[in-house]
């Protein structure tokens, strides 16, 4: 077998597809304007007739109306402004998390302080009892639709459910799932949503956050009109073309080959010895993630030896593994240190292939063998 | 003269350069990864490699060092980091400022409260005087290098060496002169500084905010550890690649250029009569700058007319003037309420040449005589 680049970091960020790229060159270089509106010039008539397409595809997506649908920078604004946009029109409102969220989440809840955090069982899901416990009116739920680590898929439609009976406004950070899981805001009792394109072949720095007419959030930021008073600055109109673009060329059927490719990678490296799954098998699980701890195996060491045979994996999340910090998820749901520490994590997108998994599965086979003996 | 399409509207956003666009999509597509450190995949170091060159390239282009650049999204989220994170951490700061600045200064010192206004004269120029007399030790004065609407340019240097010696931090709002002008932090005594591409050729969605070492600033946004822990989020590295190659392409020679097409098109256009300019004559006034009211029009109605014609300018400045209210700037440097409405702004960019500039004096004479032959 041929060495290859084989790239399994698309829970962190993917390529750009093409189309994408194609259709943002046209915003960045023929249609540059800024949007105008009524008063304004024609060329910038362009622009904002691409922004309020964009807006209207991508609230379709969501089952939402275009003006619920405010464009950001990405994730950890989107984020930010649920939860702080939020608690600054309610300032002793309870916010209730899990402690397996993305770090944007976590971080916003340890600067606000007033923070619940529901228990997780063994393969990341929610305990429902204890969100019937914790519960309080007037109090928002922030939970990730599926964890960024381990994949676990939470049950939206009846946590969504639970907290409408209950007056509680549900945030979901849907940012690993978009357009991979349908998302339905209005099925699920959504109040607040975050959506990116970065996973699904768009481009970074843009995003976008739906809020639920009726759901009253302060902007984070001061300055001019935009997105409804709600995000001021320039429009990033080539950004939400291909934010557009990327759900556009959505196809559902990488998803069932995802699927399929990670429940090869996953079946064939359970094989080995002494090793464990983080997170749930089947459905209930993102369809293009695979996190795996090799015990007696450092993560780091797998990831270099593995980047040294051209593929790219992480070791924790991405954000984290940088500090050398054991995984808060793999601790989180009751895992070792031993297991945070030898986690690896392999994210597929639409562009890997069967002849990725298996060399993946060959040289993952090779390097424990090799570290093991090592370690041993 | 044939009909032409003539984009004056570069003070509210500029066409991408080629250059620049050629450079970011290899980042989109090819070295796509998130910036890796230390212990991560070798994939990810092209990223950090292309991040950390581009913010020395930056920040050399201002005399900073590498470490006192954080990337944003651009100069509104510059602004609120630079006043709220000062604030943050000294909320009994008092904020300085005039009342023709940007809206997201002006903006993000209403929600604050605590704000002193210093006075302009009727080119827009800061009376050191009211600065002298509104001088508080430990105050923060944020001002715009050049009015966006009006193109004055202030006296920084002075400004600057004022502030030093009266304990004051010093935010500089860059985002028109950046690089079209010289830009010294260290020789101008600059404590803060909001810089963006999107005026030089560079992509939209990405700016940045120099923060001298020392300056103590709390995040907007809690997240992740990038940006020195200053601001959070997946790092924009295909953006941040085009600020730094269209901070690596600019050409002084542009700047000749443009000053020389702009005093032909400000020279012709004061010929008309009952005109009259807003904002200075000579080199206080910003490179591409031209700002003329037209007696008895009102600038909406030259806009479209203009516009009719292929020319793209602006009434106000572009966020203001599509709500049809009288410019702030204009009326902050005591111009009239008529003066405020007949106002037009003409940004020219490096893309004009002097058969557009002709084109346009023509064509604003027979707009300007059919219109007052309406009106009067």
């Amino acid at each position: 077998m041929k060495k290859r680049f084989i790239y399994l970091d698309n829970a962190s960020v993917t390529k750009v597809d093409s189309r994408v790229l194609r259709a943002m060159n046209i915003y960045h270089t023929k249609y540059y304007s800024v949007p105008t509106v009524e008063y304004g010039h024609s060329f910038g008539l362009k622009s904002r007739k691409a922004l309020e397409q964009a807006r209207e595809a991508i609230a379709e997506s969501i089952n939402a109306n275009k003006d619920e649908i405010i464009f950001t920078s990405g994730q950890t604004e989107s984020n930010n402004l649920a939860i702080k946009g939020f608690v600054a029109m309610n300032n002793t409102a309870r916010v209730i998390t899990t402690k397996i969220e993305h770090e944007s989440i976590l971080n916003v809840c340890k600067d606000y302080g007033n923070v619940a955090y529901l228990d997780v069982d063994r393969e990341g899901f929610i305990k429902f009892n204890s969100l019937k416990r914790l519960q309080e009116e007037g109090a928002i739920l922030s939970i990730q639709h599926a964890n960024h680590e381990i994949g676990t898929v939470q049950n939206i439609k009846r946590i969504g459910r639970f907290c409408r009976k209950a007056g509680i406004t549900f945030h979901v950070d849907a940012t690993q799932t978009f357009m991979k899981l349908d998302i339905d805001v209005e099925r699920m009792n959504i109040d607040l949503l975050t959506i990116s394109p970065h996973l699904i072949h768009g481009p970074r720095g843009i995003g976008a956050l739906y809020i639920r007419k009726g759901v009253k959030i302060k902007a984070i930021l001061s300055g001019g009109y935009n997105e409804f008073g709600i995000r001021p600055g320039l429009e990033n109109i080539p950004a939400i073309v291909g934010f557009r673009k990327a759900v556009e060329i959505f196809d559902k059927k990488d998803v069932s080959r995802m699927f399929k490719l990670r429940d090869r990678l996953m079946k064939n490296l359970l094989e080995i010895d002494n090793t464990k799954l983080n997170g749930p098998l089947g459905k209930d699980r993102l369809c293009n993630n695979v996190n795996i701890s090799f015990r007696y195996v450092e993560g780091e060491s797998m990831l270099l030896h593995l980047d040294l045979r051209g593929i790219i994996v992480t070791t924790g999340s991405s954000c984290f593994s940088t500090a050398l910090k054991p995984s808060h998820v793999i601790l989180g749901i009751g895992g070792r240190h031993e297991d945070a520490h030898s986690s690896v994590r392999f994210s597929l997108s639409k562009y890997n292939d069967v002849e990725d998994i298996d060399y993946t599965i060959k040289n993952v086979n090779e390097v424990v063998s090799e570290l093991r003996k090592i370690s041993m």
